[in-house]
């Protein structure tokens, strides 16, 4: 055995015996990944990641593992095998790795996971922008983990989720990926999203690092205009709690540039910043293609030998998925334009992964690999409809819901009969099966027809409306006479994701406003007309501007892509078996233009009389949703009114049901900062806690808040403790406050150093 | 005679020897200043300055002058007199200001002067962007020293303009009052018009310092989402140029924050750049309550004394329009928050100012101060045509321009019969008199219906078709019919520039996208059923998106609100007598959204295939417009292959007119960074030069491009020049390129000192 082949040697000792055998070819091999793309086969055509096709050609199995590999990208992901098909070809591959690997290297094998593992026949959860409306960390580790034991079963080491970005502009296609516009909503979940990952054995990945949401008007890898101020309160904060009190092992770039910077050359982000100051011990990987584009698209590097240098030099450990660039790794080092110790350095961090992962211990055994599984299990769909019933977001509702048994119900709309339509971009039909509809889904998914016809019977009557995109009005006067001829008209509107143009809603899927897709705006006032009642479901992957015609729906709805229980799910909201409890994870705008917006505004970010004639307020504010029955929240209260620049403070909610159903409350604590040396939000999330009472129940929930919580980048960019009046508003949304509590911060400005108190901790005592 | 009354002594001994002599309260009164408003009379009703009625009550003038005043605010903007009533009022305000001044010190007369002196009865010349659309420095600042010598004449002391805000979002209100989106067609703009203002002996004021036109979603007073490198090398270079080449007296803070920090705040900005790096020595003045701003809107100050001493802590010197805020400072000395140096340091300059304008030379008699004049006089109004004529933009023309004589002409649209239209938001009669149709304009101006009519005779038919603004199609159908009768329809389509949402362009008239206001667009569709030509006529004050429709028009012009001559110099486009040279100073759009938008993008921030579905390219795109004849460009030609990375080269360009009559070219040059250590804009213009030449005439344009105009701010934050291979693309628009030259730098990466070359300058050798 050699010292790096043993487990009893600790890790270091093992990178560094391996490391020291390694030529600078074996060395960049460990850097480097293969796609064994289907296209390459001729099996599919179109493109899974932006410009695959170009930029995969020329890249050949045996020049990527000749002297080893690092990853193996997406066996599972990219074509429809059964999973002892997929075994069979993820076990050759890493037999061909190990076998022309002198020591015997197996590659880390990736994939994409973020509505749950992208591979044909298996569960499809909720989009994560549904995560973020059910406010609940816990059931979303649960839910990773859930993805990460399938992801182990069958080989898979590392999953390339969650996204932590932080939404800026709704117009962005990849919206329906993130959990929101709240940096600690964002921070919060997606953390539990690594924990239950890694707990799961499965390595997670942060996307994408940093900035890529706020590229410029929504368009995809635009630059982002944004100062240092803004990037580190916003956009940094949950990569910081994922990397600090997540563990996270994986780190991916951005594509964009931050005034003028691209992540993947940026030392100062990826080295300085990730792991200088937040002491990340991970690998960084390339965002498929990222370090090509330093080249080809940001136009930093001349040639691929100085984008692989930069990049390399820069902390970007591997290139994905391709080693297309870094192959000119070598000519880099002979040039000059790298030093071969920042190889070295990320070598020793991607041997130290596999050592992690078990890779470089006695016995790996590719025969041994996975095994047979049902990658949908019933525990999966119990999970996925549990994600789906909490996310989905009761927005106004006269009565008419729940729906009145015996009622007639006119079910229109293109995301009536498509079950696709719940199912974010990242999920193997959308994603890769959504060209061939022929291939079918992979899984049963059932569309909202299917669910209410099952509990409503021919109660339900149904015709298309509108499709999703195509201006076709045809199928409007068939809605308006079916509406007519109905007790209700439920309308299910929104969006249908797909790749790069192909949907209107995920990756490369950007809008120039938000008013809903093709003609279906039309398809809502044209059945307004007919005086049915209208219940408005938006499945969307973004939120959608309402105010049209909001106030003159008898209820609204808001699904995010509630994934293959998405029938089911919004069937049990829609006719009163689940008391909905989703919040906005978003707001939902009033106007379809005035983008960008955020909720984290300063007061001159919001509407200014007499300043401009525009008023950005939202029609549905971040953190709104309704239930059938509410919590009642009591007068909250401070355990002290004077906080220490480093101390803590203790804010007490009562809450109760008065109801005669369980109900389940998110309590929201927002910060006012009422004078500050910097502008600063209005309000921003330090704190929320999902209750959910029994009727009659009460309870307490206590947050924890240390002072850590107040701070933000000062004037001289440095994160400080600000003495002065601030207040707590603890509420039921941003706009929905029941009580505002003040304090006064005492001492003297604070420097908060690194390690801060990240998060706000909650207890609830039931009475 | 005292030693501060003595002309023959050096400024600076004045300043010393008076500042010596006031009391505290007396500087502060010289930082003040007040406001002498109708509406406070209550003459008039509605603000022209945000929130004015509200913050100007309970400021007296009795308090204000009790210890002699800084500034007389808008003696003449904002009532309409009579050039001897208004000499009347101002002679009596200045006889009391010095009156209760112990050292007899008059105040500065301060006015707004930016498309003319904003006074009743003065001209109006074209709109900024319209300014813009000449690229002709030379006519601007001619057009400047015209109005300087009319402000002058009447006593004004300082104007309030120009704007040398960057446009970067077509969705501000106030993209009239830019001249455009480049930073060099701006900052040559400026500081021609600084020039032309301060020969006249009226010092110009820089506005708005800095940052102010990149607002969140385009909304007027939204914070600015921007990093150091985009407000270095875009937002901060035409400020730099005015103040080191074109010497200007005054510079107004920006009311808006950049990524957290209010400009009336940040000592960085109104100190550190600047006076220390700039070396900039006149005087900074508030724009109007934007100190009370730091307190009650951006909420970095807890009071007025401690927005007054951050403010004048900041280098803030003058306080407009009235003391409301620094009346405070002497409370703010007293509490320590601001020593008094810094309160003597304003003063000093303000001081030096009044030396400078003469103010405290013996002698001063408020009753000699100005004599009547007619303040639109007929050098003016030919003035004001010349710019016109030079702004108007021909953008397609499929030969139905100009218009033949003999055919029926239906002149259609809001912008047909509505003089207003063709006036900014800051001339007079749409600032104040907007609000008061009774009260006429004060000055003729024609309207477009009027210019043509008395050219065309009975050729011309009229109807209104559709408001501005209004969603009234009542008048559609009239338009029709007069459009399927005629052999032509001009569509006179736009703006109609107000304050604060009375209009639908200028100060507080934002907008959520850029479709053509109200219903005009219907309108447009409409008069193109009728298969009749339309030339597309667009009287606005921003870009607005014409792709809908502009390929099915005979021909699109675009006229960027061309002021109280505007008729005239339309009519004479239209009928071929002026040959059109404009040049877009803003590219038009295709399409309503997908704001914001500037040409200066790198590769990213254009259409990416396979990256985003969204194409942001314009419709017609910066510096594009054509003419009825064209200049031809020979092939360019550059003097060298290698620059020193301090040295110069010289580009010479051929130019001829092989047309019939005299037509007049801007020749355009644009830096094309290949590969930089940061992300460049594919081109951006860093020369030009407007030519005209007589049928059969020949010349040489010549460039002298110094290697200091290719320095950006690089990796570290440093402005540099970077060694490598660049290009100098030579053409008549960003987009039709003629020449591609490409060159290299050579040397190390050079630290560029303060100082460096900052303009193009250029020659022509006529043949």
């Amino acid at each position: 055995m050699h010292l790096w082949n043993d487990p009893q040697q600790p890790a270091d000792t093992r990178v560094k015996a391996l490391l020291a055998e390694l030529t600078l070819d074996e060395k960049i091999g460990q850097l480097g990944s293969f796609w064994p793309t289907p296209r390459q086969a001729g099996q599919l055509a179109g493109d899974v990641a932006p410009m695959e096709s170009g930029l995969s050609a020329g890249v050949t199995w045996d020049d990527a593992t000749r002297h080893g590999l690092g990853h193996l990208t997406r066996n599972w992901g990219t074509e429809p095998v059964s999973v002892a098909d997929g075994l069979a070809h993820l076990r050759d591959y890493q037999r061909q790795v190990i076998e022309r690997s002198r020591f015997g290297i197996p590659a880390i094998a990736h994939e994409e996971c973020l509505t749950g593992f992208t591979a044909y026949g298996a569960t499809v959860y909720p989009a994560a922008i549904a995560w973020g409306a059910t406010f609940d960390p816990d059931l979303i580790e649960r839910m990773a983990h859930a993805i990460g034991a399938d992801l182990a079963a069958v080989g898979v080491h590392q999953g390339l989720s969650p996204l932590l970005d932080v939404v800026r502009d709704y117009r962005w296609g990849r919206v329906e990926e993130t959990t929101g516009e709240d940096p600690y909503l964002v921070a919060t979940l997606g953390t539990a999203y690594v924990r239950g990952l890694q707990a799961a054995g499965v390595h997670a990945t942060l996307k994408h690092f940093a900035g890529y949401s706020a590229s410029r008007a929504g368009r995809n890898h635009a630059p982002v205009p944004m100062g240092r101020r803004e990037f580190e309160d916003v956009i940094l904060y949950p990569f910081e709690v994922a990397v600090r009190e997540g563990g996270v092992r994986s780190v991916m770039n951005s594509y964009s540039d931050v005034d003028g910077v691209p992540a993947a050359s940026d030392r100062e982000l990826l080295t300085g910043v990730l792991r200088d100051r937040w002491g990340f011990d991970g690998v960084v990987v390339s965002d498929y293609w990222a370090v090509t584009f330093l080249e080809t698209m940001h136009r930093v590097a001349a040639g691929p030998a100085e984008a692989a240098a930069q990049a390399v030099g820069a902390g970007l450990d591997v290139e994905l998925p391709n080693t297309g660039t870094y192959a000119h790794l070598a000519a880099a080092v002979e040039a000059g334009l790298v030093d071969e110790a920042a190889i070295d350095a990320s070598v020793a961090r991607v041997l130290r992964q596999k050592v992690e992962l078990g890779l470089l211990d006695p016995g790996f055994d590719p025969e041994q690999i996975g095994a047979d599984r049902d990658l949908d299990a019933p525990a999966n769909r119990k999970l996925a409809r549990e994600v789906a019933e909490q996310s989905i977001v009761l927005l106004a509702n006269d009565g008419v819901l729940p729906l009145a048994g015996g009622a007639s119900v006119a079910l229109i709309g293109p995301c009536a009969d498509e079950p696709r339509t719940f199912l974010g971009c990242y999920s193997f039909p959308n994603h890769v099966l959504g060209r061939y509809p022929d291939l079918g889904l992979g899984i049963p998914v059932d569309s909202l027809l299917q669910g209410l016809t099952d509990r409503l019977g021919d109660a339900v009557g149904h015709t298309l409306g509108a499709p999703v995109l195509e201006p076709d009005r045809s199928g409007f006067d068939a809605a308006v006479a079916l509406a007519a001829g109905s007790d209700v008209a439920v309308l299910a509107v929104g969006d249908l994701a797909g790749l790069f143009g192909q949907g209107t809603s995920g990756e490369g899927c950007d809008t120039e406003d938000l008013r809903l897709p093709g003609v279906q705006g039309d398809l809502v006032e044209a059945v307004l007309t007919t005086g049915t009642p209208v219940v408005l479901v938006v499945v969307s992957g973004r939120p959608y501007a309402l105010g049209d015609y909001a106030d003159r729906c008898a209820a609204v709805v808001q699904a995010f892509m509630p994934g293959e229980e998405g029938a089911a799910a919004l069937t049990d909201v829609l006719t009163g078996v689940v008391n909905p409890s989703g919040r906005l994870p978003v707001g939902i705008p009033a106007t379809v233009g005035g983008q960008p917006g955020t909720y984290l505004a300063p007061p001159l970010g919001w509407f200014s009389e007499g300043v401009s004639n525009l008023d950005p307020r939202p029609l549905y504010p971040f953190g709104f949703g309704l239930g059938y029955t509410r919590l009642e929240l009591g007068e909250a209260v401070l355990d002290r009114s004077e906080l220490p620049v480093d101390g803590e403070l203790v804010v007490t909610v009562p809450v109760s049901n008065p109801g005669e159903r369980a109900a389940t409350e998110v309590v929201q604590v927002y910060l006012h900062d009422d004078v500050a040396e910097v502008t600063r939000p209005v309000v921003a999330l330090i704190g929320y806690a999902k209750v959910t009472l029994e009727p009659g129940e009460s309870a307490v929930a206590r947050f924890r808040v240390h002072a850590d919580r107040t701070s933000f980048t000062g004037a001289d960019l440095r994160r400080i403790v600000e003495p002065g009046t601030m207040s707590l508003r603890v509420g039921t949304s941003s706009r929905d406050i029941v009580t505002e509590l003040t304090f006064n911060i005492t001492g003297q400005r604070r420097v908060v150093p690194e390690g801060r108190v990240l998060t706000t901790p909650w207890t609830l005592d039931r009475a």
